[in-house]
């Protein structure tokens, strides 16, 4: 049958095979990703690397293929079910995001961001900005093409166009209003935290050093309590957490710090939360678009969802210190529940996002949100950028940066090309702190579960509220349905007042 | 440039553009079967087998391509060299391979080996020669005809037409000359070892049991001094060990016998043998056909170079006892050269082909290549298989088989639809035997680098003599350049002679 004779039900089929196809190439790929970050030793690097090009620039060829324009067409004529027709839109979704780029743009900006990733690297460790400069510039200057071209595809502005690739539908406008709210509460809720806090008597702490088979052992348990199933997934050690795979295979990563077991421990449950949210996804739409998460802001939420909401409660803490002596063979006031409780809920005001704490974290993201919309708008002109980053930390979070490292340099993300990801971050944790309060709410068996280390009626409303809908409908509209409103900052002003201001 | 318009130079400069994709895509694949086997959860093995078979369909169509035809033919007028030319052929081999078969038999015959596969596994086990019997009539069918659209294409015998996919090459005729020359003298040869054997005193052995990390441990220690390089390179444990990868991640596996160490070491060995041919493979010419492995001989060659040949020489066995003596913590007689040397020159009439010594071992094999020619010809009904079979081992091993499990449902070969594979584990031996006996001739220095734990001298020669020709030339043309005459089985029959009956 020749593609023009096809009725639109067979042309929406042919779609589905097509897609599979697509995702199942990327499913292949992110087992070498897995490999490559675990146990593939470091001389078959190149080799790697070749291949994965390779697998991308396949599925590349696939998605891309001249065939697709007319399928994508006659299938929209076609009687489609709910799934089926939010299937087509992300099938369409992705044909714009790799239709609207012309390949030679591809091309050079994928040769930058090599480059720049590379000189990043140096750059950081000699705290050299003025080194990183040149490469820099050419990274924005491509990508701003970039959101340029899929700006006049999806018919939003650049910057969505870019937020649209790690957040579905996302808006700027949204955000602002967002950002705008936390920004005005949460340095002033930061200060009055961290004055309760010093004037509260210090708890002593376990003493490592914390023995990575015991520190295994006990993440093993927990993420079993969290209802992380070992038929269908793995823990390994790599040198940046991560959580990657197909919901019947998930794996993850944590690194074990031999002087704080915390550490690990709650990377694992960050990323056992990315896990479960894999696992759950639909199993009748796994190979398709439709069947895949929801975007970065509502996978970040279900990871934060464990890591902040569930599992810093006073009922999990609870749980985990009797665990964790038992374990650990610990005992006396150092691994008790409040000693772990206190641990586990410090804050203060740091120069490094990736360690900040759930108070203080937002404030990393805001700042980083304002700094790269003003370098797509080209407002921000790179040579300012070190300068606007400090005067920012100090203005958010009154501490600033004595150096490039530990200021700007910090993130991989811009010398990597990756803008518009940074807002998923801090929108996750807002939805993270909605979602728990309504499943709480929802679903009382909750906090008495998660106090018997049993999760599962928590994650029997994740799945049946949010896994279990794919990418069916938008990140907002996950929220609001399962819990009654949009979005709204204030749900996790009122965690934050509860947890930190009131007990 | 359209197809058309490209000069014989162009041709074959986009042909080794398409395969090193083709080749990518396979070495990727392998990362795939390598976790599978490894580290893979049991709940991924769906999705798991999902990928593999996108990935191959891949392959598959690149190798397919209509384009490829003309591209072949215009390529032949092209200025090449010797190594252009012989990619041009092992491309063209390539693509007869594919495209010789109507893609509705491979289909059907790709369904019934699955089919057949499963019900072996069960069939095995249960010792049930009937119940497999209709399942692998249709795989034999279906595999004859294979052959016979292979044999138009290719212009040899239908069997020569199978045995090509891993001996290139390969003819029957030829095969039938060397193992009529085994028949010959093998059994009575295996007769004598066996009564001298029995004539001499058993040496105590070591008692385990042997802790598989300290296994691990001397299999590290042997690994390195065969030459195996870790920053290119794994050791893992698997059910069944194998090696995979590509020149720069060459990954084996192997299984720990906690009774006996030896058998877990020289499969190591085994394996670090193949491993080493992949490593050693040019260069230049890694990700084109004529940088592959030189077939099923060749490579079998390797690992038995390794495993029979320089591993249980009296050189090595010397070396080895006092490593395994010093991790182990062993002492005494049953620890000694001499009792290991015993221990690893065994010689028994056994059932099973895979647990055979190397005196018996090619009589396994000349067994079934009688067999599957039959089969291919159409002379043995499926049904008479297991009496031949019987009556097989009897004639040529003086042993009968008292059932269908240690008979001829031993082995996975046929019924996944592999014939022509089994001659190449022979053909493999008595290349390693001439090899080596060429090697130790021309290096002297070969006994004393084994004596002293260090094989580099070997492989050196192995490098030059073999490794780095990959597929540039014919298995025969490697044995005939190297050792200065064609394959002979007198080298090995002198080999035998010389270990198990002369010292």
């Amino acid at each position: 049958m020749s593609p023009t004779s096809k009725t639109p039900r067979d042309a929406y089929r042919d779609l589905e095979r097509r897609f599979e196809r697509m995702n199942l190439v990327r499913d292949a790929a992110t087992v070498l990703e897995w490999d490559a970050a675990t146990f593939m030793p470091d001389g078959g690097a190149d080799a790697r690397a070749d291949q994965l090009a390779t697998l991308r620039v396949l599925r590349h060829e696939l998605l891309t293929d001249a065939a697709l324009e007319d399928l994508l067409g006659r299938a929209g004529d076609a009687d489609l079910d709910a799934w089926e027709r939010a299937n087509l839109h992300e099938m369409r979704r992705e044909r714009l995001h790799a239709t609207a780029v012309p390949s030679s743009l591809v091309e050079a900006r994928s040769q930058a961001l090599s480059a720049c990733e590379m000189r990043w690297r140096t750059a950081r460790k000699d705290d050299d900005f003025a080194g990183l400069l040149s490469s820099f510039e050419e990274v924005l200057k491509l990508t701003r093409e970039v959101a340029a071209a899929k700006s006049a595809s999806l018919g939003v502005s650049p910057y969505d166009a870019l937020l649209d690739e790690w957040e579905p539908g996302g808006r700027a406008a949204d955000i602002d209003v967002v950002f705008a709210s936390i920004e005005g509460f949460l340095p002033s809720l930061v200060e009055r935290v961290l004055e309760r806090q010093a004037s509260r008597p210090s708890l002593a702490q376990p003493v490592g050093p914390f023995a990575p088979e015991r520190q295994r052992a006990l993440a093993d348990r927990v993420m079993r309590a969290l209802g992380f199933d070992f038929a269908h997934g793995r823990l390994d050690v790599s040198a940046h957490p991560f959580c990657i795979g197909v919901p019947d295979d998930v794996r993850i990563t944590t690194r074990w710090d031999e002087a704080d077991f915390a550490n690990g421990l709650f990377g694992v449950i960050h990323e056992t939360g990315h896990a479960l949210y894999e696992r759950g996804l639909p199993v009748r739409w796994r190979k398709q678009p439709v069947g895949q998460a929801r975007g970065m802001s509502t996978h970040e939420s279900q990871s934060l969802l464990f890591e902040m909401q569930a599992s810093r409660s006073p009922e999990f803490v609870g749980w985990l210190a009797g665990v964790a002596r038992e374990i650990f063979g610990g005992s006396g006031a150092a691994w008790s529940a409040e000693a772990l409780l206190q641990r586990v809920q410090r804050v203060e005001r740091s120069l490094i996002r990736i360690d900040a704490d759930e108070v203080t974290y937002p404030l990393h993201v805001v700042l980083r949100y304002r700094l790269e919309r003003a370098m797509i708008a080209g407002d921000l002109p790179l040579r300012d950028l070190p300068g606007a980053f400090a005067d920012g930390m100090e203005r958010l979070l009154g501490v600033r940066p004595p150096n490039h490292r530990d200021g700007s340099l910090q993130d991989i993300h811009w010398p990597s090309g990756t803008f518009g990801y940074f807002p998923t971050y801090t929108l996750g944790a807002l939805t993270a702190a909605q979602l728990f309060a309504a499943a709480v709410q929802q679903a009382p068996a909750i906090p008495a579960g998660l106090a018997a280390g049993d999760a599962r009626p928590l994650t029997a409303w994740l799945v049946e509220h949010v896994h279990a809908l794919g990418a069916s409908i938008a990140p907002g509209e996950i929220v609001s349905r399962a819990t009654g409103e949009p979005l709204n900052p204030e749900v996790f002003r009122r965690h934050l007042e509860h947890r930190y201001l009131s007990t």
